[in-house]
């Protein structure tokens, strides 16, 4: 790992993520505890940032979490998944309130996501606005839905000029097939690194000369139009024809 | 064409996009002017649908616009591009206000938008909240922009869980090389029809029953949390850190 700058793992990757209820209870600390301490001293040691994955305690809820911890073991910015999915997270935990979380590490501002927050194209859209060169999306995302790497992890890339990197898990746990294919892509919407469907580690170099490259031909943040964009922050917005 | 209910063409199918300020302006008319009745009388002809792309002249001003006839030769809807892709457009045309319109034909829903409209995911998530079952994208796309219709167009339809057909040029004008893959997708993002980059007229028939089917386990539209979307709708809100 020498030269690594910012180590990230998948999503709850200290616990697992399909474990269950009581599991995932038990399991759960707050962000300064004690596993927060073990993974500064990590982060210390071998004198890079982690993004890492866990069950968040916090005032007698479960949050499903990712921290940033930097080479010096401070804290730097943890976030809590806003978009929960299905009954794996819905019987656990609470979603998350804020929504733009940003860390930056040596000038590069990432902001970050987990998992189904990515499929929302509203969430990166949100941290692209808010000026962030990489999104940082810990995953455990399970068969079928392999289209997410394979297609929509680069769409976001693109249509926001922004470095996405996707950390997903493998193996399975109870019915969960996790389907590997961990991603970094650039804004151009070409993959920088991926793994196949099983384990493995995989490097990525950010290019800041392409990202800039990029966004001067490619306007997409300078080119909408929010106004006609207003319906979509509004609830009544929804159909009620989902047939 | 036996049995074709909707023939959609490519965006200003009628007069050529890269023609030029003047030849546009040329041949520029009003939705109701005599590109349309002729249009109208094809479609009663052959008894089917047309979606076409025309240089639209009123009030003094040039759209980038879309018009839908139907079987009995009535004018459906007409949609003018709000979202102007570079000098091409800029130079000649004023955007369009009305971000939403929508035609119905024999119970489907179809939105309208124009190329460069369906890359801000913005314009396609508006229409699939007021309810469309298809986004009907009449483009002129040209090299190196193959990621759109290659990745872009598809996950369009799966975070919507619509269908999106994507009539694109082929052939070349001026600088312009056009990149072809027109396709159909469905709302699981597979490809129902996709020409290759030369000239083709391709079929594709719309299921219901997978839409259906797509709808009830993929929930993104339920799922949003609007709230949380606000200032992707406020103008301020916009980076000014483009580097």
């Amino acid at each position: 790992m020498q030269g690594v700058r910012l180590l990230m793992t998948s999503e709850m990757f200290l616990s697992g993520y399909h474990i269950g209820a009581d599991a995932v209870r038990n399991c759960a600390q707050a962000a300064d505890g004690v596993m927060a301490k073990r993974i500064a001293e990590i982060a210390k040691t071998y004198e890079l940032a982690i993004l890492y994955g866990y069950p968040e305690y916090a005032n007698n809820e479960l949050f499903n979490s990712i921290q940033v911890i930097d080479s010096n073991g401070t804290r730097l910015g943890n976030y809590r998944k806003t978009h929960l999915f299905g009954d794996v997270d819905r019987e656990v935990f609470t979603p998350g309130d804020e929504a733009t979380v940003i860390v930056e590490i040596e000038g590069w501002r990432i902001g970050l996501l987990i998992c189904y927050d990515l499929e929302f194209p509203e969430n990166a859209r949100r941290l692209a606005l808010a000026g962030v060169d990489l999104i940082a999306v810990p995953t455990a995302l399970m068969h079928p839905y392999e289209f997410v790497p394979r297609q929509m992890v680069a769409t976001r890339g693109f249509e926001n000029c922004v470095f996405v990197a996707y950390a997903n898990c493998c193996g399975s746990e109870k019915d969960f097939d996790y389907c590997g294919l961990s991603c970094v892509v650039g804004p151009d919407g070409v993959d920088i690194a991926r793994s196949a469907t099983n384990e493995g580690l995989i490097y990525a170099e950010l290019d800041r000369v392409l990202l800039q490259r990029w966004r001067r031909t490619n306007t997409y943040l300078s080119d909408r139009r929010p106004a006609l964009y207003c319906t979509n922050s509004q609830p009544e917005a929804v159909s009620d024809d989902s047939t």
